[in-house]
C-alpha cells in the first residue's frame, strides 16, 4: 500500500534521537539542525577537532523509504485498431506505417502513457481519476520479442497523504525477473529525493494490455 | 535575470571568512577548503564548538542558487503547415498521419524543441543564437486538452556568465497554475547539479506558439 | 578499458579494516556496518570519538570511479532502406514521410537505440552480445547539420565484473569537441550512482553509422 512519507519521517527522526544518545548536550541543536533538514556532508580531510561531522549526516536519512510498496501500473495501450476509450496509451507514431515499412519487430515503437497506479491489481472504476498516475514514455528497444523496454516518467501523487511527483527513468531488461529503474528527483512531498523503482512484470493480455508491479523506495530526500 | 554563480559564492566565502574569524588557528585549513570552493550553510547559529560543523556542511550548500530566474522559454512550433524558417520545434512523428489515425486528441504527440530562453518576454532577434536555450522534447500525455505534457531538455548555458548544461525531467501538470520539475544533473558550471525547475504557462497563441516562464533553483552542486 | 567497481571496494574495505583497527570495541557494529556495505571515507583518522563518523560519512564516497574509460558506443542505424539485419538502431517515424512533409533538416528525428559497446574502435562479433550496451533514444535538434543530438540511454553492465545500469540523459552539443552528459542514477553495482559521461566522436559514416567515444566517471555512489 502507499504509506505517507510522514509515518517515515517518524522513523527517520527516531533514528536521529538515538545517534544524539549517543553523543551528549547537544540535543537542542540537533532539534535545530533536524528542522532545518541538512544534507549530507561528503569528503573533507578532518582531525578530532570535527566530531560534529556525525551529528550531520543524521540529516540525510539512509534509512529506506517505501514511498509505493507493492503498487500495480496499468497500460491500456491503444493500438489504432481498438478503442480509445479506455485507453491509457498510444504509440507516437502511426506503427502500421512504421513496422510496414520495417518489415520487422517491435524496434522503435515508442509509446507515450498517462495510466493509473492502484494498490490493488484491479483496473480502477475510472481509469482519469485516480490519486496516483504515471505519466510519461516507454520504447521498446530489442529485435527479438518480447523486447526489452526503456522508461522515463514521472509518478505523480494527487492524494490527501502525498502530493508532488517522482521522476524516474532506466532500462526495463525483459529478461530479469525484476528490474531496477533510477528515481533522478522529486518535488514537493518528494522534494529533492532519489531512489530506485523496481519493475516486475505482473499481467499481459495480448498486445494491448500489461500490468507492472512496482515498489519505489527513496534512500535521499531532504526533510 | 540570469545571476551568475559567482555572485553567490562571492557570499557563501563572505560567510566562511566571518567563520573563520570564530575560530582560532586553522586558519590555512579554511584557505585550502576556501580554494576548494566550499561555501558556508545557511542559518546555522555558530559557536566554537560548531564551526567545524560550517566546515563539512559547507561542502554541500543549502543556500538556494537561483540560476536563472524569471526566464522565458519560447516554442514555436512547426505544425507541418506554417513555414519553417522560424520554427524552433517539430513534431517526431507526421501529426497528419498519426492524428487521422487517431481519431482523438494530441495524446502522443512528441516534440522535439531547441528554443531560445530571454530574460525578457519578447522573442530574441535572433532564434538561432542566444546564450541560453532549452533543448530536448515534450510530449502530451492527457487526452482531454489542454492536455499535460512531460518534459524532459537540457538547459545549455553559453555565455561570458556561465558555461555548461543543466538536464531536467518531469511532469508538466497543466491543471497546476506553476509546475515543479526536477534539475537532476549539470555539467560545466553546474557540475553535478541538483534541483528544481519551475515552469509556469505565461503565453499561448494557437497551436504554434507558447512562452513559458522558468526558475531553476540549484539545491545541490559541486564546486 | 572497463575498470570493476569491485577493485575499487577492494580499496573500500581495506580502508573499513584499518580503521577498525584504529578503534577499540566496535569491531561487531563495524562488522554490521560493513555488512550494510558502508566504506570509510578518505583520509580520515579515526579514534573511538569518531566511529560514528565513520559509518555515516562512508555512505557517500568522493573518489573518482572511472567506470567506462576508453569506451566505444556503436550505432548503426537503420534507415529503411539498409538491411536491418546489423542494424542496432531505428527511427521512430517513418523518416521519409517525416523529412518529406517538413521540407527540412533532420531536425526532430528520433532514433531508438539499444548498441554495443566494446573496449576497442572495432565492432563486435556479434552485435547482440556484449557485455556492456547502451539503450535509450537520441534525436536531433537543430536545423543545421551537423546537427546537436539530446540523448537519454542506460548502460547495461552484464559481465562477471560489473552488473547493473548506468542511467544517462544530456546535449550532445556537436560543436563542442567534448559533451559532458549527467550519470543521474545507477542500479545494483551502480547504486544510487551520479557523475558525468563524457562523449567524443571518434568516427562518421555517411548516415547509418557512427562511433562515440565515451568516459563515465562517477562522483557519487553508494557501497
Amino acid at each position: 500500500m502507499i504509506k505517507t512519507l510522514s509515518s517515515h519521517w517518524a522513523i527517520g527522526l527516531k533514528w536521529v534521537f538515538k545517534t544524539k544518545s549517543d553523543e551528549h548536550g547537544h540535543i537542542v541543536k540537533h532539534k535545530a539542525w533536524l528542522a532545518k533538514g541538512y544534507v549530507q556532508q561528503h569528503g573533507v580531510d578532518f582531525d578530532e577537532v570535527f566530531a560534529p561531522v556525525a551529528r550531520l549526516e543524521s540529516v540525510r536519512t539512509i534509512l529506506v523509504v517505501a514511498v509505493a510498496a507493492d503498487i500495480y501500473f496499468h497500460d491500456i495501450l491503444y493500438d489504432f485498431s481498438n478503442s480509445t476509450s479506455n485507453s491509457t496509451s498510444t504509440v507516437v507514431a502511426k506503427p502500421t506505417a512504421l513496422l510496414q515499412s520495417m518489415n520487422t519487430s517491435v524496434l522503435g515503437m515508442m509509446v507515450v502513457f498517462n495510466g493509473p497506479m492502484t494498490e490493488g491489481k484491479a483496473l480502477p472504476p475510472s481509469l482519469e481519476e485516480t490519486t496516483v498516475r504515471a505519466q510519461g514514455l516507454y520504447f521498446y528497444n530489442k529485435k527479438q520479442t518480447p523486447a526489452d523496454a526503456w522508461f522515463a516518467f514521472s509518478v505523480v501523487f494527487n492524494s490527501t497523504g502525498n502530493r508532488g511527483t517522482l521522476n524516474v527513468m532506466g532500462e526495463d531488461l525483459f529478461s530479469e525477473k525484476t528490474r531496477d529503474l533510477s528515481v533522478v528527483g522529486g518535488t514537493s512531498d518528494f522534494f529533492m529525493a532519489r531512489g530506485v523503482a523496481t519493475l516486475r512484470g505482473d499481467a499481459i493480455e495480448g498486445f494491448t494490455y500489461f500490468r507492472l508491479q512496482m515498489d519505489i523506495k527513496l534512500y535521499e530526500y531532504y526533510v
